[in-house]
């Protein structure tokens, strides 16, 4: 396992937007992998029903955030193809603690592939 | 909750860099709140015995490693005065599967507050 540790007067690059009053934001990408089922590919190709892809994410998200209450979500999804190395998804969640985004973006991910229907079409 | 959801052709935005065979990439970011003990504040104040905080959060870096092996984990933490709304850590891990980056993400936080020689010296 490769290891960055910086202690740093500095202001940490790369932040995203922050929302008052939040203490974390968690976020997650899914990036396409070189392999797929032992076989060397060049990406992923997905589809979506869309609308109802979105409609079922926000009826994930607005469930979970029942029991882990956060500020905000951002859930990015990509169609069509995406060459390895590229996020096919990414989430982030804004939440006053951590423990609330962290459980939410774990629970969610879990969800997402069993009930949203964006389906891997192949890869070529 | 505040919730966007985005269904794209589009490459998504901000991507963080990725390590050719991952799959997962997680990435935290711990934000100065404006209120501390209940009082509003301009920011935090941070210090640190720094040689000793990199190496702290090296050796638990190592330990979670074994359980949940990632290929590569950044930290970063900043020290001195840390307006509000701005990180004052940040981490971010790849993994091949996701599971491990969000499990050793979490160890991680719980046992930076604990153990990590990085003390907040006062608020303004």
């Amino acid at each position: 396992m490769n290891v960055d540790v910086e202690i740093s007067e500095q202001p940490l690059p790369l932040q995203p937007l922050t929302i008052s009053g939040c203490g974390a934001i968690a976020r997650f990408d899914g990036i396409v992998r070189g392999l797929e089922d032992g076989k060397e590919i060049a990406g992923l190709c997905y589809e979506a029903y869309a609308p109802m892809a979105e409609k079922v994410i926000r009826d994930i998200l607005a469930e979970l955030s029942v029991e882990h209450p956060c500020e905000r979500v951002r859930v990015s999804h990509r169609i069509g193809f995406v060459p390895v190395g590229e996020a096919a998804m990414m989430m982030d969640v804004h939440s006053i603690h951590r423990g609330e985004a962290f459980a939410l973006m774990q629970k969610f991910m879990d969800r997402l592939k069993q009930e949203v229907p964006i389906w891997k079409r192949g890869s070529r």
